[in-house]
């Protein structure tokens, strides 16, 4: 039968979670059951959610402690038929967490979609395969930059910054997310003069880069500012996907006259993923459900920086993005933030070559500017990729050799 | 200046919160200041966050164990100017929580919108006012009931289901949220359906039963569905808002097509409040941000039932839907779950007469089903309003009798 198998952890002081387990399964589907006539029961079946698993965890002291309560804790799966929702993902999420979520410590930790069910999502159009076509690019990390202090500022300001992101050899230039629409550095006009610049650095130096321009506004006029996009002749879209919804990219993702790559920006996903109790798993928010979505690149805090994922939680976020999966592409994972270059054999180390390496302050920062930023980055991935070190590099790129004078580098243990 | 304010709990090692608010008020607006040209300052002052204030709380033993940290905690206030963001909840979102929700233990517990600022929000379209001149009620709490066990059943069983309900003299009835577009129930018939069952009750009765429709399925359909549930006659519409976004909330508010009553549902919602460390206070998001976007009604988790919150944070919500305010019209409390007719006395004192008055259990587990069920509820308001005791009531009302033999009474404290 089609259907979402939903795990939850939870934590509870009754420590029936067969119990409460089953009392999910017939709440959220058809209220009740063994009380029913047989033929009632027979008319409900195709309805009726179904306990899957439930696998305790051992007690621990640190959150009795904080919940002043001894608390047990287990990971439960329950399976919701299809045929209880539309095949859309608000009605997906209403089923599986919607009154669920208000009902005591539960988090969301993972959804497994059904072959016919994961098969209503469109997933990333492009994907790292046509991501990496469209840029010509194919066995290294990809190297991403991102605007810097642009509120405020005009659209000569704007494009002299761009310009030297991409001289410095950056395949991808993100718009800063809290950048909206604005009379000084307006969509449209960021979109038309970026691209002049962009093919005037590509007329000089022969290399590509693209640009994600932050679609942003009302959620109803989305889809028309993104056809606008691309008429334009934008590359990407940015997209600060949780201040809106997860459908609403997927519509993006689906609209043919779109067609454009979706970088989503985790922006307010905050507010969904930290708590040990509460909320959905990172894996889940940020790595299957965008990539089912649409999401070409998922955006995504790295385990290095002030603003920081534990380590685990990072990678899981990439393995979902990157996981072999018949239905859906892969995206690229984009670990971000307190990214400088001598990150860069830890972080393929970490995320592989199917990545992006992405930094703000490591590629403005340069004593170079952006321009030699970029570079750093970029012969600090050639090194790593031909097996030096990053000092070996550094011998024939100044630029790397004054990033790591000014940053150092990260050991990698192997 | 036109500014949104945006108040944070936040909970962190260093002690510094004056400079960390510093950091959060640049860093999310022009980035650096000290360092500016003075020219440059000048232009840049109108984009420049502000620091409102900084009050430090107690350190909390509780939280220190959980963390294994001795932990600050602080509440700032930073003020955003409406310069940098579009007048869109997702652009204030994104500015005033969107990297920000990311960086450690942090919870966005208030907004304040400038007088500027909350104009470009619609408010509810009836609101309190509006509502009770639909159903000619003005001076007691309304009552409604919910669908109970729909999946899987048709269209006899649920019209058969809502007459019961209406004839017990209920002003509201509201669709499972779970139940979503399909062949047994399908959303028009719904429509048609019960218009015509409660016409019906109407013309026995002289009654008047609303009936709010769940409106669901794909983001960009929303609007055209919610359309011909206008054409169709349709009462109000339910909406599970958090599994979309706020700002469609408010596109289905301002679209005079539709026009409809709103009533939010909060399920997923549960994913973003309960944490005492991340996420929304309940205040704000099933308050205040329901209210400014355009729900007329909010259900929340009532604080008596078995899915309950806090008394204060379901107070909380209460009071942000039902403030004075010179632009936004009032929108009425629905505290949910839990609530029998002997709970009628207690749900006046802590929510008032403007509030909705929600069962599911409590009217359809009713001995004389949910046609007594609510006639319970409404015979216990009447005996509240006329400053009766239950049992004074309940000796006019066989209904309210085996309700309170049922269930029993709750006393309420002076």
């Amino acid at each position: 039968m089609s259907e979402v198998i939903a795990s939850y952890l939870i934590h509870d002081k009754n420590s029936d979670f067969h119990k409460k387990a089953e009392g999910i399964a017939l709440g959220l589907t058809v209220g009740s059951w063994t009380n029913l006539p047989l033929l009632e029961q027979e008319q409900l079946k195709k309805h009726k959610g179904r306990v899957v698993s439930v696998f305790p965890l051992q007690p621990c002291d640190r959150v009795n402690q904080y919940l002043d309560n001894e608390v047990n804790q287990a990971i439960i799966k329950i399976a919701y038929p299809t045929a209880n929702f539309s095949l859309d993902l608000p009605a997906i999420l209403t089923t599986v967490f919607g009154k669920l979520s208000l009902d005591g410590k539960i988090k969301l930790i993972d959804l497994e979609f059904s072959k016919e069910l994961i098969q209503a999502f469109p997933g990333p159009r492009f994907g790292i395969e046509g991501i990496r076509k469209e840029l010509n690019v194919y066995d290294r990390p990809l190297v991403m930059s991102i605007f810097k202090g642009v509120l405020g500022k005009d659209l000569s300001y704007l494009t002299e910054q761009l310009k030297q992101q991409a001289l410095g050899g950056v395949d991808l230039v993100k718009d800063d997310e809290i950048l909206f629409e604005n009379d000084l550095t307006p969509f449209e006009k960021r979109i038309t003069h970026g691209k002049a610049v962009l093919k005037d650095v590509y007329e000089k130096t022969g290399h590509r880069t693209l640009y994600a321009v932050n679609v942003s506004g009302r959620t109803f006029d989305l889809k028309e500012k993104a056809k606008r996009a691309k008429e334009l002749g934008a590359d990407a879209l940015l997209f600060n996907v949780f201040a809106y919804g997860l459908d609403v990219l997927q519509a993006l993702r689906e609209d043919d006259e779109i067609a454009l790559p979706l970088m989503a920006h985790p922006a307010v996903s905050g507010a969904l993923t930290p708590s040990e109790f509460y909320g959905f798993s990172n894996s889940l928010l940020l790595g299957k459900l965008l990539r089912i979505t649409g999401a070409d690149f998922s955006l995504f805090p790295s385990p290095y920086g002030s603003v920081a994922l534990p380590f685990e939680e990072a990678l899981s976020i990439s393995t979902e993005l990157v996981a072999p999966n018949h239905y859906v592409k892969k995206a690229f994972p984009v670990p971000s933030a307190g990214i400088h270059p001598g990150m860069v054999p830890l972080l393929v180390k970490d995320f592989g070559i199917d990545s992006v390496i992405n930094a703000g302050g490591g590629v403005h920062g340069h004593p170079d500017g952006a321009a030699g930023g970029g570079k750093a980055f970029r012969d600090a991935v050639d090194a790593v990729l031909k097996g030096q070190t990053l000092q070996e590099g550094a011998q024939n790129s100044p630029e790397l050799s004054k990033a790591i004078d000014l940053w150092g580098t990260v050991e990698v243990k192997s």
